[in-house]
């Protein structure tokens, strides 16, 4: 299934897409794409889709705007030089293990909202990534097929960051990736029954018309189940987070000399299977 | 005022402490003390509190569970190294500016819970620190006058730490911060009238009856409201987040040679006027 939730921001209301021009509408038997929804299963729905699919119960979209597939999350967790190559136009090593950090759950937006430069910022930087969404409530997983089993879907995610505010500004990551619209999300859960193969789907970025990042995931370092089993060794993952799991090279900080987004820019991106995005940069109003 | 939340996990209900004794039950006119409970401002909550006192329905407490005084919150933001004393037995330099981390939202608890070790732990310790709950949704805050309108009360907290997680195992500090119960909040949230001056209380942590921190508010290097007006500049501050301000020198890090948690021991710990808080220590299960 590829979930959606279309509609003004904060009154989104979930459906099912069918494809690129029509959905089934499961609002009545969804409240939401929440913790709630996720930890319930999803095989309720996929049955209430292959009904109404059958009895023609199918609308076509109209324009509606595309929210974040899934509702804010408990935590949104990332995962730091994933990529080798990123690492390495980073000045670093390659981690041994998977570097953790955080944004603040109120980031997430709609993969065609605005993005907002912050204020005081001098290098807002780009980062396409495959976002992973929990899908049940995890603890020390034993195994990598019950990391497996707790993967609810896939989502295409921009890591938007503040490399000043990031890097620059007193130690911790976190402030240079929490500033409000930095993660754009969408346009679909897609469910790892549909998505098929994880471990090698391209991923690009484009900033006004020109290719800036260029990947596949099959250069991350730790994939979305060791991820998922590592996670959960250090703390208590809850149904419907997000984890965003890093991006390739071809980030702005990356370029020599480096370059920034600027209100008038355009962000275009996307991963093979997971849609793609655009998003305007504005000011920080 | 001060707000409690009594009752069993996941089940508390919302009172008013009146004194040690007893309380008022607003939880016919309370759904929870979460986001939109603290969005709609304290004011009326107030006046039902003072009409109940006035006609006598005061309870008395009967030997409830303690929860925290807050639903879990949208986060968790820590202050790093913000009492000069730590930063030195930290062997860090005092921050130019305010270092900021995060906590998983689910590792609050209430101030009695059980504390665990998480499993593959060797350096679980302890911080006594003042938490700040946030009143109002806030960004790019423009005066202290408005940073301390956004600040809906004060809270105990225990910002329990693994050391070998959060230093040696990836970079950034969240990694040793977010296990399960790790971060004991209350009894109480104090609103600022009710607790006067918030820079100079005393503060206190034992562990097994020997008294490990011994500081005061009034050596923090960041105030509470130079620390909400300087985090509104990164990101959106959302009614009901939580801030750890920090904690000042006595650490189980800082000892020589170090000295960290294990099963059986207990840790009291307080700061006047925010009451106090006693938590068994036991391995993970």
């Amino acid at each position: 299934m590829r979930l959606m939730r279309i509609g003004d921001p904060g009154a989104e209301r979930p459906v099912v897409a069918i494809d690129t021009d029509s959905y089934v509408d499961v609002s009545d038997v969804v409240t939401d794409f929440d913790g709630a929804f996720f930890a319930s299963g999803l095989e309720s729905l996929a049955a209430t889709v292959s009904q109404r699919v059958a009895v023609g119960e199918v609308r076509r979209f109209a324009g509606e705007r595309v929210g974040a597939p899934i509702t804010r999350p408990h935590q949104i967790l990332c995962v730091g030089l994933n990529y080798a190559d990123h690492a390495a136009e980073s000045g670093q090593e390659p981690p041994e293990e998977p570097i953790i950090f955080t944004k603040a759950p109120n980031t997430l937006v709609g993969p065609d909202d605005d993005v907002h430069i912050p204020r005081g910022s001098d290098a807002t930087d780009w980062e396409v990534e495959l976002g992973v969404v929990v899908g049940k409530r995890a603890r020390y997983l034993g195994s990598d097929e019950e990391a497996r089993a707790t993967i609810a879907g896939y989502v295409l995610v921009n890591d938007v960051s503040e490399r000043t505010f990031q890097l620059h500004r007193g130690g911790q990551w976190v402030k240079g990736k929490s500033a409000e619209t930095f993660n754009p999300c969408g346009p679909w859960l897609v469910t790892p029954d549909e998505l098929g193969d994880v471990g090698d789907l391209a991923m690009w970025l484009d900033v006004n018309g020109v290719r800036r990042q260029s990947g596949s995931t099959k250069h991350m370092l730790f994939d979305p189940v060791h991820v998922v089993r590592y996670l959960s060794q250090f703390m208590v993952l809850e149904p419907g987070d997000l984890i965003n799991t890093g991006t390739p090279a071809g980030v702005g900080m990356g370029l020599t000399p480096p370059v920034y987004l600027k209100p008038g820019d355009r962000m275009e991106l996307g991963i093979d299977g997971l849609g793609r995005q655009s998003q305007a940069v504005v000011a920080a109003p």
